[in-house]
């Protein structure tokens, strides 16, 4: 998409010594440090899977600077990746922060050339995941997240968008298949067969990870949720919507690291965040010192899913009833109050549908990420191997029943229950 | 997509005198003609409904030219289009012509700038919907018409292609977006609404037409498709596949005309392609001079039918079975007998998904011809209007089963069933 000579000529890697020069030249970002370049401190965070990450703070404020490897950062050189990705990254974050206003990071700079974006320094936030793994509340999250999901997902969808706009959009993103791949791979085929990245919890989980490989059911399952990944162009996702991807404080939500997006199902999104707020509530008892001690932060992280997928319905019907101006489901079809009323009956089977995707797909989330090659801090961080090992059995069990049984769960109480269950199972090596 | 610049330029729309000069100076075409351009006869045959089509021949040959004019033909300057529709056509016969080798027009000649297409003159061929309305049958065209959809079909697909390669791909048909718009509109919106183009056979389907504007389910169902239609990037298709975009000869069978290509449902050129032999079937008692005298045709017309769905599922199947190359349903998933075997039953799931797909917008297909913009032959050359109505009337009855309740339908045997009851229907209005 972009041309290669140009990328060849201008990128350069910048290392932390030269980053305060690179952000003097940035009108936006030396405004936001404040004072001279010379007193501003850079770090290097790069706690991401992909990229380089900066910190830079001054007297004034603190940007953060992602810039893109031409390789996976976490394997290294023999994994190449298309620096483009920023590009796609931008691009999203732009859309979501006219879509969902104030719940992403404020971009201050797009270097094109450089493969890098300044954002605002997103401070003191933490990532969600630790914020959850330290049992801390977040009473804005559920409400924050709902509101994400719905108005990224509805204005980027057919019901809101009219065709020719929609279909300028995907093709936008096309462009992104390097990323779309990592997904079709990690997620939808290698952790259901032998892979050389795929790790688990050795010995305990082996034969559940054999029995996974040889599961045939289940591998119909994944198989029908990857065609929807690869064919189905409802809205543009954000395409790594995990609670590692959600920056937060009591009192603010900030979703991060779109450079996954596309034009994909709305319900990879949706059961991204539900399989990691599911597999912190199974990772819950493992963090016990001791017995029982929380429950009370299990409890709590359940109602927020629960309220996130409550208030996703409610907000996406909301403004299906308020800005329907795509081109399908056209309101002329639906006049007065009885097609407004018979509409409305659809508009309830649409978002069943569309629960059941998500359902599906939040099987797939948790699965990769016990039997894949990324995992999770809500499990990595619980020490004695065994006891992970029984929250992660207890995750797979979950996991399989939303891949092989989507249909049976009609709502999310019914996921609930499911993940309730699961957390009383004892697995036999335990 | 393409400079607007360079169409000021360039394109200026060929008068049937100046074509056999332009044509002198394409040298694959002055070849296929033989002789001197002087000793060409040229005439516009101009019965498509949006382009110019000029016939030219020679002392050795033919060709068949289209060029694109920069409004709709049938309606007038008042309907503008892009021009480029013509470079959509192009991209879909050259991969079509790859895909389905013999089942196209042979391309000779693309001229971007001037939008046009010179192509092979398809002699003695007629519009495959003349020759059913005559009577003819046609001993190869079940098996060509489902080889044709199976192959472009099936290798466009996630079946057969990489995703990084499909993505591309959508990519590029993602600016016919105008033509889109006119399937959107013309067959999955203005039939069940007021709508200035709609027309009918009045006054017999008055009743009829205003009950489809009223009918809440209908319009449920119809939505339901047009929402597949504007998000389901299933394969690579014709978009435009009813029986006047088939040229035959009892021995040779080539389906033109694909301007309305890009990647969408495959269950809309299955169901086009139905839709049409089952208006035939219905029409055809309108056309008989004594009672009785074209049973057989309507026999044979139907037989057709149903080969066309037999032979396409099962070479889709053996098409699947041998060439899995694509991303979706990876073989590696499915290792051994047993694997195999559990794939072929998903694969059994998978085509009925599609059929249902395929009911549902042959439905659609039909009602859009009666109650919209453009009509068939098949009903329109039966003179009398009462008559005609009969015969239409019943075609819509079929339609709305079809279109909502298209999950009774599991086989094309259950379509054809009611093909047969709606045969035998008298509306009240004869």
């Amino acid at each position: 998409m972009k041309g290669s000579r140009q990328e060849a000529d201008s990128y350069r890697r910048l290392s932390q010594a030269d980053l305060a020069t690179y952000l003097a030249a940035v009108p936006s970002a030396r405004k936001r440090l404040g004072g001279e370049s010379s007193g501003w401190s850079v770090r290097e965070v790069g706690d991401g899977n992909l990229n380089l990450v900066f910190i830079a703070k001054g007297p004034k404020g603190g940007v953060a600077v992602k810039q893109a490897l031409p390789f996976v950062r976490l394997v290294g050189e023999s994994w190449p990746l298309p620096l483009s990705r920023v590009d796609y990254e931008h691009l999203a974050l732009t859309q979501q922060a006219q879509l969902a206003p104030g719940l992403v990071p404020e971009v201050l700079h797009f270097d094109e050339a450089m493969k890098l974006i300044v954002m605002e320094l997103l401070e003191p936030h933490i990532i969600l995941r630790r914020g959850l793994i330290a049992g801390t509340r977040y009473p804005r999250l559920a409400e924050d997240l709902a509101v994400f999901l719905a108005r990224t997902l509805f204005f980027t969808s057919d019901l809101a968008l009219q065709a020719a706009e929609k279909k300028e959009r995907i093709a936008a993103f096309a462009g992104n298949h390097a990323l779309c791949k990592i997904t079709e791979d990690l997620i939808f085929t290698d952790p259901y067969r032998l892979a050389e990245q795929n790790r688990w919890t050795e010995p305990y989980l082996n034969s559940i990870a054999e029995g996974f490989r040889a599961d045939l059911d289940l591998h119909v399952a994944i198989s029908r949720l990857k065609l929807k990944f690869l064919s189905s162009a409802e809205a543009m996702i954000h395409g790594d919507l995990h609670t590692g991807s959600v920056m937060v404080t009591p009192d603010d939500t900030r979703v991060i690291d779109p450079e996954f997006a596309f034009y994909g199902p709305m319900g990879f999104d949706v059961g991204a965040l539900i399989a990691n707020f599911l597999m912190n509530f199974l990772a819950n008892e493992g963090h016990e010192k001791n017995q029982g001690e929380r429950e009370d932060h299990g409890e709590w992280v359940l109602e927020t899913t629960q309220e996130i997928c409550r208030r996703f319905r409610a907000k996406f019907l909301e403004l299906w009833r308020s800005h329907a101006k795509g081109d399908a489901y056209p309101t002329c079809l639906f006049p007065g109050a009885l097609g407004e009323a018979r509409l409305d009956i659809e508009r309830q089977h649409y978002m069943d549908r569309l629960f059941q995707d998500t359902v599906g797909f939040a099987g797939a989330k948790i699965v990769r990420r016990i039997l894949g090659l990324a995992h999770n801090i809500d499990f990595e961080w619980i020490e004695d191997k065994a006891r992970r090992a029984t929250c992660e059995a207890r995750a797979l069990r979950l996991a399989r029943e939303l891949l092989v049984n989507a249909s049976s769960f009609t709502s999310i109480e019914a996921v609930i229950a499911a993940a309730r269950v699961a957390a009383w199972w004892k697995p036999g090596f335990t």
